[in-house]
């Protein structure tokens, strides 16, 4: 009767075993941008598509995760990097038991950008949510420019806080010039075209 | 063009949705119990009998989560609470996304067992691995029981903080009394009675 832990010859599933039971092959594709820029909205139509492929699909959302797991967080640039920190570790760990994972998450520094792509591997996918400033602000959904430019939120991404424009994404999506349909298809294009290659 | 975010029309991916695409339907398996008691072992084995059986499967393990994504988390009482109230979120996210999670934990304290239980709902199930101390310090098998009567780790459930026994575990499995096929063969019965049940 053994009951080791961490026995070296115990035979974990792995990634690859998981893969065999799923009918496409997982990313994590990692959505960066500002503000108001599309990414949630895009983030969710894309997982509509995917499902109906037949993938299986997870949306890491920034703020829905400041609700859960990072509620003990704010938004100075120590937290800030926690943040990513902790939501790369979640992407992996989905990415790692199979799920095709997308996380929509502002991001604004490169170099938690390049720790999440390290700590994925080769299966990170960087999409740049680009979107002019000046649009962000005139859709304004949540009123938080407004906010910010009333000093009500501080370190708001754009206004008192910087946001560093990745210079080297897979894909980047211009929200200003494409619709969400063709935005949609730009991505799932890149995907298919990735499982074609194997 | 619309860019909303929280858009309260958007119709998002749900979990019901995800099970249509898998073969199961999945749980989160809670593993509680002292160092040495058999948890990591249980939950591998566990896993690879259900993969076999084409369920889409991931082990949290405690001992690797502190080596990532709570890495900067100690043993002391309010850190092993914020361990917990983390890997609870994690289960959940897991769980939501159709994985079924086993979780590999000492979680010593009921409060935090019934915190992941209230996060997680009624597919919530606690196995409470059952051994007595004597047995675990015998099998030692990372030499931790050692160093923490020679004081060389402060904080160890069992010898030096306190280990608060499951009163309403789902399932328990007294590992000096059962081998890993029987503890193994135990708990499937437990998951298919359940699919049976639907």
């Amino acid at each position: 009767m053994t009951y080791l832990k961490n026995d070296p010859d115990r035979l974990d599933v792995t990634l690859k075993e998981r893969r065999s039971l799923l009918p496409f092959k997982n990313k994590v594709l990692w959505f960066t941008g500002m503000s108001g820029a599309g990414k949630s909205t895009l983030a969710h139509e894309l997982e509509n598509s995917l499902h109906l492929k037949g993938f299986l699909t997870y949306v890491l959302d920034g703020d829905v995760l400041r609700q859960g797991l990072n509620s003990d967080l704010r938004f100075t640039p120590k937290d800030r990097k926690e943040n990513l920190r902790r939501v790369a570790h979640v992407a992996r760990l989905l990415y790692e038991s199979g799920i095709f994972v997308i996380v929509a998450f502002i991001s604004p520094y490169a170099k938690s950008r390049d720790f999440a792509r390290k700590l994925i591997g080769s299966d990170f996918i960087e999409v740049f949510v680009d979107c002019p400033l000046e649009i962000c602000q005139q859709r304004d959904i949540k009123g938080l420019y407004q906010k910010a430019k009333n000093n009500e939120i501080s370190n708001f991404t754009g206004i008192s806080a910087p946001y560093e424009k990745p210079t080297d994404s897979e894909i980047i999506i211009k929200t200003n010039k494409l619709d969400i349909k063709q935005s949609v298809k730009k991505i799932v294009d890149y995907i298919e075209k990735l499982e074609d290659d194997g």
